[in-house]
């Protein structure tokens, strides 16, 4: 029987270490019900400091509610030469709601020495009396042994002090941390042993490790396997340098390998689409190649792997794919695909037949390939079933548009755009300015549409997404554009694809406002997100339609 | 003292697997000469079947002289049913120059059953028979026991016996392979002990591992220390699925972390250089996470870090960035200070006081506050830096520029840009068509500059990344435009941010533009590019060059 071990994720703190990574507050609370419904126990939110994002977060965190996942506050021990109760960042952790600290502290003496300059004994005592200050004010405290790895191969008796100062305090559990990442599997394993044995079950071990040796799995795995019961983690290993270590794959590791019974079966296949969803706010694109979760994790190419897979799936396969809720890329995604659209066309009430759906699939299957990608876009995949449907009619014939962004010698820019377009055989031409030649075709658009369709003009943009697919190409790559609209009920997204990122945008506006005239609300009387966020508890559903928003 | 371990690369074999990559035969050679250049021991070259690929990469690589590595045909054990020395594929291999074959053959039970129908002992016959057929041909043949681990789980016995066939018909080597990716390092490492010692040392072992539980590196890692003296696995872990071991990174940790002498010093530090002149070559944007060679890998931010870094960059990094031919990377950030300035300053060959270094600071905080962020536009900040230091040289006047794009009825899109500019008190004027307004904008102001400063001609856009900061206000949303340029020796990152994308693009391209005509290398270099161009043979820097312009 296996020990419980606890999740504990720091995708909200250490991952905004990575370059290039950053979330708003409302974003950050997105991810943590996202982490919540994946059954992730500890969510690391960040130091709660005054600055204005920061308080906003806290702020949200403590009126929302979790399943499961509890919310953790992160700093660090109280500073050189200062008392724990007065130490201002100690005591902005205790007035923070969250009833669990996490603090880090010194445990190597190179950096007492060079970058800390604290004495080795000032250091034990500011490690006891900075966990002590925070249990005395009513908090739970986690510590995060920094440099841990380093610090034991360099004075193990003395890294050892620095634990047990922190467990006499009453830390509840001590992480050992991989800082930079310099150790390997059996270093960490054999390291994780004796110090497990060290503490006498004193205390509860943890282990944060980094990716630097590309091992950062491993890593966490092995100090499992010798007695950690807590790892520590961010979602895709996204973290500064070379990132975190992965929970994506810690996760998978634990459960289908290992024998660990870290989540539900139901929470195991939420794996992918929460992984997916967590690149999506971070505007990064999700890597084919990941394992557990990528589109090719389960792909097969040539003819024997197929008539193997056909004759049984682990020949080839290392685990069936659904059920960390990927799926094999040759031979279920056509029936997933098929499943998907009559379910959709159900959704909008329409009724298609079987030739009409293999057409679909097969235009779907040509879009994809161009850098079409529907999950995001349902109402340009409902358009398509409408169009096949017969049930369609176009909003107006164009014969043109036109966008001119002109910028003088003083450095002003203009923008405006032109459109020219027939609606029920009457000619409209208009022209509208616009800090943008989207924003501007948008509003020619809308302001010939809405004479005829008033309704229309409500219709608002609420997000407008670029991402340039075949990025080494340069400025000659090709632009996916998403666009969300909304008309104060609901809300869809559309896409659009092209060389020119304006004709990419041009479709997504033209998608956008023929869904809004002709899509009737689905039965459940929520739009196209709803049905997204089918296969996914009421509770994340929600957050799934905020997230797809973004 | 360590034993000798061989690096046996596979890129060109079961690196093609990977979803999208390809490699003309050229190409391919080229790759060669780098995995010569860089040390590698084995290069895998493929199948040397009769279609003109094939055929032209064993005919050039006849012709070619490596300083160091062997080329190794692959293929597999005879098919079943036919005698070795009627076995057509085997006759190819027999024929074929390479004087080391490699083939593979099953070892698993489930595989003999289920894929190819081979009854247990006539697999013994075939595996026996085709490397005695090679042998009696004149060839030395290592052996890869495909599925090794599963089939060791499964039928321990038996998979002994598979090895002890291929051992007893003459093979040089047997790697075990875990084809599937579904092991875990302490699963390989006791495998392999028990492997090594069961065959008594009478022929030597290899390891070829994949990384579907993101153990690819630590399982490879793990045999080597349980007794395998050969590591096979590809450059940046390209393969199919998730990817085969990573060679950098296995490279990485046997010799600066578990004290392998793999590669002499001159050669590790082409680690860097060659594993991002093989992405090119695979048309491939570079991992700025990857462990060891990637851009991230020991970037900085932070005060305190980059402090710590000044008094002992032990303290923050895990080795010395130039052992691999890579460098530290300080990353401007919010959370950075002065420190981090100062370095970059002195990085650029520019001497700043403590007054212009605060000026600086406040100006990349507004800036960052507006929405830049010059962790990935180097090149951005240093000529922020240059303008404070007074280094700065307008590379012309901008009179006005204008992009124009516009779709008609059939559905064509058209799209140009005119820009008009002084340079040195001339005036030029020039329009140019593109496939998208900033696409077309370059060109025009490219082919304008390009007439007084030719060389600027030369500089590539290479990658273009569009977000959408506040994504919230739809199209009326700030943008955040992010150009990595390069001039086939250093790659540098440039950022616009504006309401208007096109402004935005333009600010980054006049960014890179200036950039390339102003900036000095760096002593330290600035970046793998450049110190691929320092650290590499003429022949390879002109690959560089044109890898970089396809």
């Amino acid at each position: 029987m296996n020990p419980t071990i606890q999740l504990y994720d720091a995708t909200l703190r250490d991952g905004m270490q990575g370059e290039g990574m950053s979330l708003t507050a409302e974003e950050k609370v997105r991810v943590a019900h996202h982490l919540d419904a994946l059954g992730i126990d500890i969510i690391e939110a960040g130091f709660p400091s005054s600055n204005p994002k920061e308080l906003e977060l806290f702020k949200r965190l403590e009126q929302e509610t979790f399943q499961h996942a509890q919310i953790a506050a992160f700093g660090m021990t109280s500073r050189r030469g200062i008392p724990s109760h007065e130490d201002e960042s100690l005591h902005i952790l205790a007035d923070c709601f969250a009833p669990l600290v996490t603090i880090v502290g010194k445990t190597w003496d190179l950096h007492l020495e060079k970058v800390v300059k604290v004495d080795r004994e000032e250091n034990l005592v500011m490690i006891s009396e900075s966990i002590e200050f925070l249990i005395r004010e009513g908090k739970r405290v986690i510590y995060d042994a920094e440099h841990f790895f380093d610090a034991y191969r360099s004075d193990a008796s003395y890294a050892m002090r620095c634990l047990r100062a922190a467990a006499s305090a009453g830390a509840e559990r001590i992480v050992l941390c991989d800082t930079n990442g310099s150790s390997l599997p059996h270093q960490i394993g054999s390291a994780v042993k004796e110090v497990v044995a060290g503490l006498g079950g004193r205390v509860a071990t943890g282990i944060h490790c980094h990716n630097d040796l590309e091992c950062g799995v491993a890593n966490s795995l092995a100090a499992v396997l010798n007695g950690a019961t807590q790892v520590q983690g961010t979602m895709n290993g996204i973290g500064e340098r070379t990132g975190n270590a992965n929970l994506v794959s810690i996760i998978g590791n634990l459960q289908t390998k290992l024998g660990y019974a870290v989540l539900t079966d139901e929470q195991l296949v939420r794996l992918t689409p929460t992984a997916h969803v967590i690149d999506e706010l971070l505007n990064v694109a999700p890597d084919p190649n990941q394992p557990f979760v990528g589109r090719n994790a389960f792909a097969h190419k040539g003819g024997l792997h197929v008539a193997g897979i056909r004759a049984d799936a682990s020949t080839f396969e290392h685990m069936e794919p659904e059920l960390v809720g990927n799926e094999r890329a040759l031979l279920v995604s056509e029936l997933a695909g098929r499943h998907t659209i009559i379910e959709k066309a159900a959704g909008a009430g329409l009724d298609i037949d079987d030739a009409a759906c293999a057409r679909v699939m097969d235009h779907v299957k040509r879009l994809e390939h161009d850098g079409f990608q529907f999950e995001a876009a349902d109402a340009s995949l409902e358009l398509l079933l409408r169009k096949e449907a017969g049930e369609y009619e176009p909003l107006f014939t164009l014969h043109s548009w036109r966008t001119i962004v002109e910028q003088d010698a003083s450095g002003r820019v203009s923008c405006e755009a032109t459109i020219k377009i027939d609606i029920g055989g009457d000619r409209y031409v208009r022209t509208a300015e616009g800090n943008g030649p989207v924003n501007a075709l948008d509003a020619a658009l809308r302001s010939a549409i809405g004479e005829v369709h008033p309704h229309l003009t409500d219709v608002e943009l609420v997000n407008y997404k670029v991402r340039i697919l075949d990025e080494h190409h340069g400025t000659t790559a090709t632009t996916r554009v998403l666009i969300d609209s909304s008309d104060g009920e609901r809300t869809w997204g559309t896409i659009g694809v092209a060389p020119n990122i304006i004709a990419a945008s041009w479709q997504a506006l033209v998608d956008s406002l023929e869904y809004a005239e002709q899509a009737k609300p689905s039965p459940r009387g929520s739009g196209p997100r709803r049905e997204l966020a089918q296969g996914l508890a009421p509770a994340a559903s929600g957050d799934i339609t905020a997230t797809v928003e973004t």
